[in-house]
């Protein structure tokens, strides 16, 4: 496996040329601009298909050529992309196979991108042919940094090739029709099948009510991209060793493809990542959601990852653009190094003059100079990086873990009940910031993950429970691990069939110590609430599990309706560790308090030394290689924040000041400090 | 015609054995809880055809004689359902056609339910197959009460089969083509054919601006699907007269079907209900939603019918899926017989294990016992309704009645104008919310029934006049009816097309005693009032008609804007008899004194003996068998509440205890008082 | 070109005698009703080709000669129309290639209107045969007057030919196809074309991510609709002489043909208006609403205009489909005079009895009388424009114009950025209402017309520049005149290419004086303010431009955030003119004020005299022939208001009263002034 190593944080983003070839100056403009934003890692080629091969089979790779010249002489780096995000006119033109199907059986036409076929041969051989082509010319250049595979996979194709391909994926799954109608439930409606041949795509002009096959179609989606992506990378690998990578999207609203399933494709992880900052006091949660998806990032391969994409200003397709405040491009741009970034990179170096992103932000505006607040404000981050050499490549370690699990994010979303927007993301999401309010590090992790590492691991809905996994948590707590679960736990198998004999099933009722027997579903203007024998109590509701305790605990119970002074919070002891149980969806401040307590208790390592909750707006994570820990302590709010360290002696890497015992945050302030 | 006669109210649900059959203990388990339960009707083989038809041609039936064998043993009883509401996967594969084509066209894939076509020859041929193999199996078995047919038709295809299906039905019901033009009014947009064969079904990719044919359609999909069920129930007949019924769906929001055009062919009427119950007051309204279904139900053959599907807990579809709160089981089960109905059945026995209904309640769940409270809920309801068995074939009778008509439905919703949103479903439940509150019994009819019976009538927006039904209204009135009739009465004839020289047309002008110049269409904010001489005053809006006196005097006018002083409540003397006009759409309160005034003077019978209206949340419905009279007394709230009653001695059927002058209900109360 | 001339103001509407001709006695009440009604132009045959052409080549023409014959008799007169708004069934049913395509490339059933391929040459060539008939059969009737070309042109087709009719009209635009891929910026995302073969037109289903192809398959489908009504009028051009039109529809949604385009085709222009009236204090800006489409109307071809529909009463399609109050048809009806129209004409004359358009307000209901308050108020109209012979054919001369270019809102529309909902039109229309509060005349005109004639022009966010307008601009300010311009003005080129160099492009930013670096979208609880040097200050937000002074200098400067002091508004001197900039959306009363101070300071004419703004809901507008001045006094609100006028008398053309230095009008009262 190729590793990424560049022995600094590399800065960059997006380079277009090939928009610009034809227009006089331009190059040698941007070749100085780059020079003084100190910009070293440039991702060319990005959908340049049609200039690399204007028509079937002739190739022009003269302009692209002089833009790796030309950066390599100024010292500058190179993510080299393979073109297959779009494919050229000629291509759709001549074999219409390559383009998508829709889910209604009928062919789109030529245009946007994305919008080809995964399966299509003719496809696959081209864009062999096309990355071969350029793994061949460019292995050896100086200024070959890696590889960006395609761009931000994405979508699905309903094309009888793809139908043929999902027929294969589920004979290797199930090997014969029974195995398959029993996983399905197939007897339900009248959907068993005699024969793979009768299965069809999941698609709401057929087939959609089947649990078990829309899951696997998703499933087979992601594995058709994987396997598409493993095509493209063997094309690069006849000649190049160099890493790749695929630039994934940001995980709100974004579920598509598993992207733990590309960990064997990926050298390094790249991420996409737009944040809507509004310079005000939502920014706080959109810093911890945002957050959330770079510790996903670097979890999927436990190493540091790449922020391929990001704006230096605003982008083009929210509904409202806003600029990004004074002091945020600084702050968010370390962020992602915080939490495990090696790059900062933007989507667009220079502004497209014309279709579809003419508007998004970029390093270098229509203006043309660097006389633009933009400009100066990525200034401002080529410098900071500069002073980060020494955490180049250095871990984000965390004793806490989250799960957030694609397959269950799927299977919640396709279940029928107990009501129709179930918030899973969101809620684990609350359990996150909870944590990170705590400043504690985090992990996000796939539910098939090795937990023995961690201290703490939160499972939130766990609906579905993969094979190990409920083996693989017993273990965790058995071991003196710290499990914490909710209501909608363990509820189906790995195909979405409910286990019988009670919930949370699995084996994970054992661990819990209870069983649930009813979930209430709560109108907006119904509450509840999760009272404690102390007095305190939290607002709760929305969803209301009716459990029993079988030798957990309760440690709170609700507060009214019918099921007043059930278990609402209980805890097992199982084995060395101890088992959470939350019935309710409750309050923010519930899940701020409990684990406040829960990591003060079990000591989970506090990179700050604070003992208290942050406060509201900071954020704290840590980055370590070998004995040098570096601390980045954030401030996203407008107020000017107070943080007490543990350490009594840091270097403030961005100033080079010593600081001891605190350290005061402006608004929207960053500090980078290292232990010494 | 066969009859439903079971001498008891009986008790039960759908059951799926085919799910579980591979799984070795489920059967005993399942026939040793429903003894627990009192479950003694259940239904059997709905959607079962891929188990019982596994491969074209091949039967295999031993499964389902185990069962029907079993639940006789246990002296149970089954409604064996014809499994056409889903097709195994080989028909589709074998026969595209079977498969429903979508309004543009399109052929959908497999999958889904309901799925299929109509007039599909081969669908028909298959249908009839299995039909005949199971009546001609099961014909004589003890266990057989009677027949599901298919499950909750509904939907529609536009493939080339039903389009010719639809020109056939036109050509039979107009004739020539000039008939059918001048119905449609088709100089209109040069919408006039020449000839049938020209003629395609309302499509919003076509046609689907002329009223007319857009009626003619919808009322077409009921003819076919009609037409359908008797194909199917010929089948069943060859071997078989037990009792045939299809199950209906609740009337909010399903209007697809005409359920009155299935008279003909059903031997009893089944309905499925499933009201959105919260356990607050919202519940009040959503009773009174729920009894008016049940008394569509009850209406529609005029005798006692059954209640094929309910929640034992909760649904899995709903926006908000909240569970039955304590009581609310007995309560709602029990009003579904005080207004007719001589079962209490649910969906579903066993809780699905995977796909789409694993989450929808059952007398059963995945935990598999009986210790839960939903089986305790059901046990309760078992044991109630076998103290029941004097009101088994009990009528329901009413001298008062609601007007609620399908092809009205249509036409209102087909027209344009005279604003989007006519609320017109909403508007006829009102005014039975406004009599259910006075204590009386109320039909539901379709407007050609017979009203001869009846002492009051009401058709709220009564915008089409099929052929009859004025004359009908006419006689009913001139022999002393009290009719009510509101703004946008008599409009049209059967095919929408208006009566020319005023409004209301077709002969309703001179019953009322008024035309109607124009209609005002309010904005929400907008708002006038209905003012009574003697200064009482009610808010009113929406739509305001602007009508004059013919023969009618005022009783109120409008208070405000430019027509102020306009009549906006009238009363006609019509031979013996008279006619209300409300000229617009009125807040609650109006209807509820209204109807209050209207049914004391008229002495419409209040079974309770009550001369107030009733207390919030309170219902009584009545029926009687000779000269047996029950009442259902009904607390659909949560708070106390007192009844008084005109008799002075009744017996509690439930408790056993004597009633005397009054009742006391405790929240979400209900009492089964016998006169004796 | 055909002249407009009737020496009087026409009165009437669309008669669709075809629906009722089997009806007896019908023809001969419509006659003594329009008499009555002093209805004197209708429209007839509009959807008539079913009645005109039963068969495919066979006609009938009775029925129309003897509608036109007895209107000819009345002294009426009649604008007589080509069918092609729906074709019959025959043949769809036939030549299924005159059904439109949808944008997924599937082919339309028959039905409906507008539902036809205006490439079609089957479609083209049935086309000119009936409308040659037509032509020929009544050039010389003495009822007609002109020809109602088609109904509402509308709508688009994909068809394969349409999309080969868009290949050729790119090829004759751009040459060749490097030209085009420059012009869409075809390297971003790998769209270039190697041919224009390649080309597809824009869809949801294949390419809609290249603005330049958005716009231009807009500007081709209102070329192909003008080329469709240049071959329609062709055929008509063979027989008559009379003036040709094409009723247009609102511009408030209906934007997607650019009705500029039309000049050479029409000879008169005709709208189609349909304000929704409410009564109340939203009528206000409803009246200004529709003003500004009106004087759209006369600005095309800068003569009177004709209101070819209107409604008596209320429409069907609405929400809410309100009355128009007592007085309003009459307020309404006038207005559009007042702004240009030599005609106020219903839709539609008879009710229909059936379909789409039954409960569309027309003069005769179907009660069929002409004893309702709706005929009333038409012949009171009547009455009232018989008095207004003087200003038939009078133009309205304005010295100030807003810009509202098709172009544009489609530029801006398929812009994605700087945020989704940009508000384009109603930002025009702000300020078109700011000027209107004024009480000066305002031409609302295409960004390429002669602007030399005004001394204010206002170019609110034009953001696209086509060939010549910044040119246009220049030499308009320089020779004195006060130009106005907003946020995102000069961001593109007529392709909508983006300028380099610095925004406002194309040479406005030397007009202008500023350069704007950066736009700031808000979220609507964001705010900012415009501050006066002398403390006064407005509201502002939603997008707001960072902008730099070259050598404008400002008038006022951003309230708060991190623009705090940066200019909001700007003035250049330019020449002998002046350029006003303003950089934010601002709240109304901003303009409002703004404009008050520069009208008065420009002496842009005041047609009442007055200097104060005018009362709210207040409007005057002014008609001019040769020397005599007749302005429109008009109050849409429920209050009196009072009208100071410049001259010491007036002769009140309706009531012949004389009228002296001011006028009081009652609510919703209208006055109709000539200077003598």
């Amino acid at each position: 496996m190729a590793q990424w190593n560049m022995g600094k944080i590399m800065h960059g983003g997006d380079y277009n040329p090939d928009q610009w070839r034809h227009i006089p100056g331009i190059l040698d403009e941007d070749m100085r601009l780059m020079q003084l934003a100190r910009c070293n890692l440039m991702s060319v080629g990005i959908f340049s298909w049609s200039a690399l091969e204007p028509q079937e089979g002739q190739y022009d790779f003269g302009w692209l050529d002089e833009v790796l010249d030309r950066i390599a002489v100024g010292g500058g780096k190179v993510f080299l992309a393979t073109p297959s995000g779009a494919r050229p006119a000629w291509m759709s033109q001549k074999y219409p196979e390559v383009l998508r199907v829709r889910p209604d059986g009928q062919r789109n036409f030529h245009g946007a991108r994305h919008n080809h076929c995964y399966t299509s041969p003719v496809y696959r051989q081209k864009v062999a042919q096309i990355n071969e082509k350029l793994a061949q010319r460019y292995a050896d250049h100086p200024a070959l940094a890696g590889w960006h595979i395609s761009n931000e996979y994405g979508g699905a194709c309903w094309c009888p090739r793809c139908q043929e391909a999902f027929r294969q994926f589920l004979k290797e799954k199930y090997g014969d029709i029974q195995t398959l109608n029993h996983a399905y439930w197939a007897d339900f409606w009248s959907h068993a099948y005699n024969d793979f041949d009768q299965v069809e795509a999941s698609s709401p002009y057929g087939e959609h009510s089947v649990d078990g096959l829309t899951l696997d179609w998703k499933r087979f989606v992601t594995h058709q991209t994987v396997d598409f992506m493993r095509h493209e990378v063997a094309a690069v690998r006849k000649y190049s060793d160099k890493p790749a990578t695929a630039n994934f999207m940001c995980i709100y609203p974004y579920d598509g493809l598993d992207y733990w399933k590309f960990r064997d494709v990926l050298d390094v992880v790249s991420w996409d990542l737009y944040p809507m900052w509004r310079g005000d006091s939502n920014d706080y949660a959109m810093a911890a959601r945002t957050s959330f998806s770079q510790d996903v990032a670097r979890s999927i391969l436990g190493k540091p990852w790449l922020l391929m994409e990001s704006t230096p200003s605003n982008t083009n397709w929210m509904e409202v653009c806003k600029l990004k405040r004074p002091g945020m491009h600084l702050l968010s741009s370390l962020q992602a190094v915080a939490h495990g970034a090696d790059s900062v990179q933007y989507f667009q170096w220079r502004k497209s003059r014309g279709s579809a992103e003419k508007h998004h932000g970029a390093v270098v505006d229509h203006v043309g100079s660097e006389h633009t607040r933009v400009f100066q404000d990525v200034m401002q981050v080529g410098q900071a990086l500069e002073k980060l050499d020494s955490v180049a490549g250095a871990q984000v370690r965390a004793q806490a873990a989250v799960i957030f699990d694609w397959d269950n994010r799927w299977a919640i979303q396709a279940a029928q009940g107990p009501r129709k927007d179930k918030q899973a993301d969101e809620t684990v999401f609350e359990h996150y910031f909870a944590l990170r309010k705590c400043g504690v590090n985090v992990d996000v992790i796939d539910s098939q993950c090795d937990l023995s590492g961690y201290q703490l691991v939160a499972a939130p809905m766990l609906y579905l429970l993969k094979p190990g996994v409920s083996e693989n948590i017993r273990k965790f707590a058995q071991k003196g691990g710290t499990f914490v679960a909710t209501y909608l736990s363990g509820v189906t198998d790995e195909n979405s069939l409910c286990f019988l004999g009670g919930t949370p099933g699995g084996g994970l009722g054992e661990v819990l110590g209870v069983w649930s027997e009813e979930i209430d579903a709560l109108y907006p203007q119904d509450q509840n609430a999760v009272v404690f024998p102390d007095g305190r109590s939290y607002r709760c509701g929305f969803l209301c599990e009716l459990s029993h305790l079988r030798t957990a605990r309760a440690l709170a119970v609700y507060g009214s309706d019918f099921y007043a002074g059930m278990p609402a919070l209980t805890v097992n002891d199982f084995g060395a560790g101890q088992a959470y149980y939350i019935a309710a969806r409750t309050e923010q401040a519930f899940l701020d308090d409990f684990y406040q307590k829960l990591t003060l208790e079990k000591q989970i390592e506090r990179p700050a030394g604070n003992l208290a909750p942050l406060e509201e707006g900071v954020f704290v994570s840590q980055r370590e290689k070998g004995t040098v820990k570096t601390i980045f302590v954030m401030n996203f709010s407008a107020q000017a924040k107070h943080v007490a360290l543990r350490e009594k002696s840091y270097t403030d890497l961005l100033s080079g000041a010593c600081v001891s015992g605190a350290v005061d945050l402006a608004p929207w302030d960053v500090r980078v400090l290292q232990y010494c």
